[in-house]
């Protein structure tokens, strides 16, 4: 009955999935090996039974097995004859599993998600942040569970700062969005390439066949028609014709209804073409929004595209060192 | 006068509600059972009694119960006589059911709940993602308080993860839902066969009667009546008419009062329909958001369901383990 | 100088405000009563006095008294003399009514508040997420500061299980609300009974006399008078005859003027209904709204009530045994 | 090479700041005064000196100084000579600055700058509520850096709770005005003496000169004028008139075209009237919102006064501490 | 096989890439050097290669190398000779690396990009909050990683603190400007030196050249001309002209009709000025805002300076400790 604590050297690179191999080393350093020669008593296989039926509180490790083997250690003196006993140990990945890889898988497909979120009229960038927000409480959760002993990072600790690569690559992607669609009214034309690659090639490439734009304007009654008549000539002028100088030349006698009944008529129009604008934005806003929508839906493939092959990558190294 | 530390195999399956059994054996293992032989002096009720008594600093532990047995360790050599005290120490979940169960049901009846908010007018989405915040930081207070050894992992884990995952499940439904809602304008026409399944047959499971048309209608006066008028043809066709071509075979002497006129006619035409157009959405994108509704009150009820089914059989579990 | 553990069973009922009473107990267990009798050199008073002096790093408890007892233990053989000495240590309870009671009160009233909060405008359940979001956090503080040692859970952790779950249940009300304010033109008409005695009776509980209807008609120009005319009959037919059949043996001149001026008037109409309705909603929404004030108002009552209640009662355990 | 453990009364009242006067005293307990004299062989220049030199891990104290004073301890039976050394640690506060006081100093700039959102567009209350969250998770780290031992609650500890009731106070502040702010259209009309004291004196006092109404009565082309008209009146009356009785006795002859205009007015007049409500509020409801802008302003000037008062207060508690 | 434990002055000024010398020292203490003199057996190659075998934990360090020499500790009775081992321990920074300065930087990068979210529709300030309340969670983590024993205060502090610093001065900002352009409605006019310099000379410097009034004016048909009608004179006269004194005179014969006409447009020209108004803002609201947009764009220049400056000097100081 002797308590012995020893050290062994992790190799946490696999961390939740990972299998250590200890050596513990007896021998009889007073006695040469010509003296005294160690030798095993219970095959391997008796010694693991026996260990696994006394081991009691094993905690997070399972004994997966023992192997013996006689060395010899040699020095210039003389050699000692010495049993090496092979422990693995292999770490019960439950816990770790259900508290920080299922967690964190549900956040990066909500992530994923969000990006169905209409990034103007919910906002967007604000859940995101909230998301980013409980990742980093999350990192709290993670550094009080993962060991710090080793050599190499482990495998996991990749995982998170990809996870949290990708949300704040995607966060930053729909403030990029949200500012392309809200701030769109400041910004000028759509260059005419941007236009052409954006709309014309890439929104086939993400489905988003290109709006005809007949049907739209089959409710709204084509107002490019009017602004087109106004646009060549000075509006002011024009306003101001039929209130000073135009109604005389048109109808000689000053006939009060039909001057109302243009004023009305002026009135009117301003009143639709603010509506119009309103409802509906100006043409190079209109552009402004379909390219952040096709950028977006692009961004959201590749990003798909990212996270799969990384995620599989992962999962991949688990396997191999796990079945290993 | 003898301190001894003694470990224990615990099963934490029930965890807040578990009862460990421990056993502590004595013997002499200086004489063989030949020469030496444990009987023990108390009855167990006795010995309880006593300890209970001395007990001071039983901190989360209840002493449940004692048992004592004597047995015999045999070997090749001959026998020890032993007695084995079987200490049953139940735990006072109060701590646990106070700080983690209560507030965790608690987290659970508010996204309950928050299926009640309407994902359209409310942030629905941004209101479960601090939910789910909220959540996170819970689970930090677990993992300092839920102990680790052991081999099972504890049904409150599976509780919490259950939980988890159907917050996550419910966000991801909401956003999809806010996604049905607010980008439907830019949607196609429903299937027939969905709209038909959703409307028709789900809408009823949901208790949510198809509305009547008619009854809205009465209010915006059938713009569709419009709108179908101008379907067939060029809409531009139709109003440049009034303005160039049109006018002058209807009306020879040229009419100024009767051409204002139509050109008020025509621009009120145009803010109403925008007008309609705002306050209504289309056809499309109504029935979009119908679908929306149904879908979200069906997974509502089925989440509802799985909720229901998901504790009731935790909580049986932990009935049956903490009886027993 | 002898440095003795000892383990002392804490009452925590009361927890920061507690008083412990703890007994030291000293005897020669070598000799008998009969050989040997310990006697109290000095009096309790000046024991306590020079152990005031001497103690330095009392930490935060504060020695309140010693008392001293002579005892014997009786055993069969013979007794012990003994002398037990009772300490009574008192907590300092600054640290944790600054770090716990007050933050904590300052949430609760904070979330009294936030009923103040206008559950339409301005996102109240969102708000009041966030705070049980913070309360929770709060919790994680609370979790290191408090004792897990003591067989009863002690009342604070009952005061702050009931503030969440006044929170949670004001959160679910506020859920409520704001789905009756938002849904409510989803819903049926109010029910004649709920509308009676929500509207007329739960209404003068809280306060909240029933609007009179006319001060707010004079301003939107009666629409149900509208409404009523068109209720009757088909509106579609309405709309159609003006435009087809109905014209012609009205006018039995082709009088497009009057034409151009029906269309307007029609046109106008159907935007002023609209208007209409989107400001104001229809006549059960507002009723539903209505409710949904009055029911949020009385709940805003009973929940100063019962917190009034609550925390009246958990204050007066804590005096009470403060001062005992 | 003797390990010591001694232990010190610590005087954490200016805590990041404090400087700590241990006393070590060395003596020969075994003889007398009379036989043994203790004299210190350095003086206290070259003790402090070489113990610097020495010093290697002195984490977060810094030597500041050692006085040395011999004494004696005079017992009945006779004395002891003594030698004190009397230590003085200095804390290196630069940890707990960068740590504490900067972050908080921060949040509350933050929450003084926040009176600045304005409480109707943005939702200030939910960016309060947010703050107090970040200020809750901020209390815990403190929770883990601060000192436990001692009798007087830190200095810092006051700051801390200041800071937290200012928040939470400008917190309610906010919920207040957002309630004056939006719900303003269920309230009564202002109280004389309420309007006269704030908006006349109050709003002197925060400089918000009250605004010349004529300015944006330009704008909208007084609809109080009409208001009045019809205010007398009973509206449905005049509304039902044109449609039934009131056309006949004007125009004899039944003029279809005058008919429709004069429903034209009145639907434009409805429209307008509806359309005016709208963008303006009530005449109470502006006046109820002035007055909460005004009550803002105060309680901010108030708000900063307080601020100002109780951190200078602090800042010179803690400069005259480690001044001393 | 002897344990022994010494303790090392860290350097912890470049904390996740410092590497700490640290010093052993042996020597015969009971012999003289004229005695006995100790002389290294092996060289530090050698004895750094034996060790780099040997050491097997070695966690978060890694043994950079080893020195050995010969020294001698001369007292006044003599001296003794030591031999001196100087241990160079490099830190792992990966840890760190993963855990603290890349998420740190992320959230930076996150704060720099939040810039391009526009103020007004989407709630800047709020989204700032939220990541600050991420960075002080961040705080949490950081706090239990980073040593606090040490002199200096690392310059990873420093870092954070910078960084705290700067989104908290870009939330003020955020603040500010939200502030200017919400409630620019309540301003005085622009002062004439505030608009020159902002609009004419700042806005060249964010090359934001001044918008052209000219095409905004085409689409709204310039209310400019008619509020100048309308300025000199008292508008409520005007209005009140055609209700009651002013058409007599001009219509000797009472014409309703064009009476009503005049009704008509008198209302239409409320509610296109309404119109206007709303979807416009008046002219020092726009003025107001512009400044706003370009003081924003401004700061975010001199942010993304200073951000840059200091991460280069910080890196920088870095990359020379690490290399040195």
């Amino acid at each position: 009955p002797l308590r012995v604590v020893s050290s062994c050297r992790l190799v946490i690179y696999t961390f939740p999935f990972d299998i250590q191999n200890c050596s513990l080393t007896f021998g009889p350093y007073l006695h040469f090996a010509t003296d005294m020669r160690m030798i095993q008593g219970l095959t391997s296989e008796e010694i693991l039974k026996e260990s696994q039926d006394v081991l009691q509180t094993n905690g997070e490790w399972e004994l997966a097995g023992i192997s013996v083997a006689p060395s010899t250690l040699t020095l210039d003196e003389g050699g000692y004859s010495e049993i090496k006993y092979y422990i693995i140990l292999r770490r019960r990945p439950v816990l770790y599993v259900v508290n920080l890889l299922i967690p964190s898988c549900f956040l990066i497909t909500v992530d994923l998600f969000s990006f169905l979120l209409p990034p103007q009229t919910v906002d967007r960038s604000s859940f995101k942040m909230t998301l980013i927000l409980g990742y980093t409480v999350f990192l709290l959760i993670m550094n009080d569970l993962l060991p710090v002993t080793g050599e190499t990072t482990p495998l996991i600790n990749v995982f998170f700062s990809i996870s949290l690569a990708l949300m704040v690559a995607s966060l930053l992607e729909t403030v990029l969005i949200t500012n392309i669609q809200c701030s769109s009214s400041q910004y000028n034309a759509v260059p005419r390439w941007l236009s052409v690659l954006v709309l014309r090639y890439l929104a086939v490439v993400v489905f988003l066949p290109r709006k005809k734009k007949n049907n739209q304007i089959t409710v709204f009654l084509n107002p490019s028609l009017i602004a087109k008549n106004f646009s060549n000539t000075d509006i002011s002028a024009i306003q101001l014709q039929p209130v000073f100088g135009d109604t005389p030349p048109v109808n000689p006698p000053p006939e009060p209804a039909l001057d109302e009944l243009r004023k009305l008529s002026r009135d009117l129009l301003a009143i639709r073409l603010q509506v119009d604008k309103h409802f509906q934005g100006s043409e190079t806003s209109q552009e402004w929004q379909m390219i952040g929508i096709v950028i977006d839906r692009l961004l959201f493939g590749l990003y798909i595209v990212f996270i799969a092959v990384s995620f599989i990558t992962i999962i991949c190294l688990w396997s191999n060192h796990y079945a290993a």
